[in-house]
């Protein structure tokens, strides 16, 4: 397989797209500006309007590369002059459409706004540039004591991370990144500079426009400064696997585990396809059957004492033996194991292309959803192999489909049709932590109902009145 | 002292308040609906503007008791088809004008709205009503080994906690109510109610509604219906007090506990005259010094080896001895106490009003914070006992005056202005947890900046473009 997007993509665009007078008109005046930070070469472009998966490359007409946040000022000036869209761009690891041009416009690429511009480890807080990786982050980090816990899998940059209110493994323990944005600075589609909150704890300073942006997607505002809560690097670091005998015992394992409040840091559930793609691809040899990978932090006594009363959990539901350790090579061993399992999962099908999905329900209906769901990947005839973020209630199969094959691709969307309203007839969301991006938008209505959807377009209208930010994405204005 | 505002207080109204007649016929038209749920003897109407402060009383001109949704939607169209205010009136603890009406209108009293709608101990949530206090929640949990953590004192109802975003002694641990909302039912301006998430733990479908309408003040809509986090009862609680030679001591403490990674429950601070005023009031003979409150959840031998830990640190800053306790009746005790701490400060003054403060500063500045404030008391000669959420940053002073004197309630107000900019001038907030109100919208230009401000408005337009929901709270319009 490639993770790059065919470049024989057609670039099909919307209606509303502005016309060729008016985007050559805004990429010279942005030209005039930048200079060489503007770059409208093909390969460029189309790599911008990337995705990894399935969803069709929709390149824009130019990528820019800001230095500072007044340089975003300039470049959504310009191109609010013109309305000509603003597509944020940070990693480019969403997978959801999050930075497709259906409507052309500029690409505003984070890569050199990738600072970090303060820690303060006394206050638990650092302030940084959008375009920094979390693993560059948490490198930066290391020799103060401190670490930033939000963990998508993909080394994401901390402003995409914002924008799709990412999670990941740690956010059983450490929440979300609603829960780890302190405040943002923005530029808002007039150009101005808005600071979303100041750097107290806590405030009931008005509405909450912190968490406004964050999961915006970028289509209200270009943030253009992070700050963002850290944590203290545990004293004690404990792993460790767990085999189950079957996806049920996993999930009814992990409900116990939450409930009897053992402060887990990570327990992510792998089924026996996803044991024999990391296998495969990792060089392991675990036994191929449905297993949980278990994290603990805290004191060295604390970590012994929840490993203990985890193992005799897994007992009670016929798993077992739990095998963890505190030395770091062995974790870490593991734990790169379990953040290549989505790349991992090729190995199954070499040469397909991914439809990820990604639902969280109610952690009392995750055992239920799981099982319906294998029932269905049996009876669709898919290779779909299982990880979940089961501490959450969240789970994602990455469907390997041949392209080439319209009725395999057909089947394929029929199944994600299926799970997501199986996910919400048990209260649970089509989008756990990927986000809407191009390819949810469809699910929103019947997730959140008319009233919810008009105050979502209400919200776009009233910050984004000519939908030149990230204009296609979430929802739409017609 | 009293509670109740003065009955005397003449009826102040904002220029945009409806005419006469156009309340008459809203007023008319919902008695016809509601018959004697709605209420409008003076006494009723002056309970429903009450604050617990020096701020001034604007009572609603009716007062109406829905029981259910639906009777919320009809009072919100008949009330919107009039352009006549909507108050939602939860327990009346608010502390900055929040229930007043300063342009006359309805005040939504959700007293019936108090039930319970579902407990999912699995999923570790509850749906209730808005009406129902936190302190029967808990009741109403006991049994269940689950519980609602976040205590502002007050018993203040969940509809009036989502609202304030309120926070308290837990929120170290635990959060605030923007951390412990998962959903909310909402009866906007039009009428239609909009739910804002599913029960799933986290998602990323969209911008976030729940959170927009968390620390809305009814500004927005009327909550009637919160989906709430739930957590488990800890095995094990401990709790203890800890003197110091100065507050500066306490600050340090708390600090080097935090960065510790301790996971403390609660960690609040008393200044000397606060325990003497606790003393005074809960007839207990605690040391006249700087105190920290604490208390630590978890396994047995975790709360023993918080404790032993805390311990240490507060000998490091020449606090201790730290005197801590696992027995119930001990703790309830000395809890009971810090929670009448607000209660208690009237005795320092008999016959005073309370002008509340509530700022929130980054935790590396605390202790400079409340040095400086404390330095400014003495100059002022004013009498301000001190609490403080400190492991959050977060502070109080009770301001005790004496309403007859003109000249020490200018020395009074003009003394919060300081604290004010002394909290944004080290990155901090106006209010960490009682909202906005009335008696906080002046300091919001300065807070946030005019685009956040401007974004505030916009939202307000784009949710209540007739400007009926709790107007002139948070920002205005006109």
């Amino acid at each position: 397989m490639t993770f790059m997007a065919s470049a024989q993509a057609a670039e099909r665009r919307d209606p509303q797209s502005p016309d060729r007078q008016t985007i050559d008109q805004a990429v010279a005046a942005l030209a005039a500006k930048f200079g060489n930070r503007l770059v409208t070469s093909r390969a460029v472009r189309e790599q911008h309007g990337n995705t990894i998966t399935w969803i069709e490359n929709q390149p824009p007409d130019a990528v820019i590369y800001p230095q500072s946040t007044e340089d975003v000022q300039e470049i959504v000036r310009i191109c609010a002059a013109h309305r000509v869209p603003v597509i944020p761009f940070g990693a480019g690891t969403s997978l959801e459409g999050h930075v497709n041009a259906p409507r052309g416009g500029v690409s505003v690429d984070m890569r050199d706004m990738n600072k970090v511009l303060a820690v303060h480890a006394e206050d638990l807080d650092c302030v940084v540039q959008p375009g920094i990786t979390r693993k560059a982050l948490n490198e930066y980090l290391r020799d103060q004591g401190v670490f930033f816990p939000i963990d998508p899998g993909a080394d994401a940059s901390l402003g995409g991370m914002a924008s799709t209110r990412c999670s990941g493994t740690n956010a059983v323990r450490y929440g979300t990144m609603k829960d780890n944005v302190i405040a943002l600075k923005v530029v808002m589609p007039s150009g101005e500079v808005m600071s979303t909150a100041r750097r107290a704890k806590k405030s009931s300073a008005g509405y909450d426009l912190t968490r406004l942006m964050v999961g915006a997607e970028g289509t209200l505002g270009v943030i253009t400064e992070l700050t963002l809560k850290l944590h203290g690097i545990p004293e004690a670091i404990a792993g460790g696997i767990c085999p189950f005998p079957s996806v049920e015992a996993c999930c009814n394992a992990t409900i116990m585990t939450i409930q009897s409040g053992i402060p887990v840091a990570r327990i992510e559930l792998l089924d026996a396809l996803q044991v024999r793609a990391v296998n495969l691809y990792s060089k392991l040899t675990l036994r191929e059957t449905p297993m949980l990978f278990l994290e603990f932090h805290g004191s060295e006594a604390s970590v012994a004492e929840q490993s203990k009363r985890f193992g005799e959990i897994a007992t009670e539901f016929g798993g077992g033996p739990f095998e963890w350790t505190a030395r770091p090579e062995e974790r870490t061993k593991l734990w790169e194991a379990r953040h290549n399992a989505a790349f991992s999962t090729f190995t199954l099908r070499p040469g397909s292309a991914m439809i990820p999905t990604d639902v969280c329900v109610p952690l009392s209906r995750l055992a239920e959803c799981v099982a319906e769901t294998q029932r269905d990947i049996a009876d669709s005839k898919l290779i779909a192999p299982i990880v979940g973020h089961v501490g959450d209630g969240n789970f994602h199969l990455t469907l390997l489909i041949d392209m080439a094959n319209p009725e395999e691709i057909k089947v394929a969307k029929a199944f994600n049709e299926r799970l997501v309203e199986r996910a919400l007839a048990m209260d649970g969301t089509c989008t756990g932590e990927h986000g809407v991006g191009q390819g949810k938008m469809k699910y929103l209505l019947a997730e959140h109902g008319a009233p919810a959807l008009e105050a979502m377009r209400a919200l776009k209208r009233a910050f984004d009145p000519g939908d030149i930010m990230n204009p296609g994405k979430i929802v739409a204005l017609g």
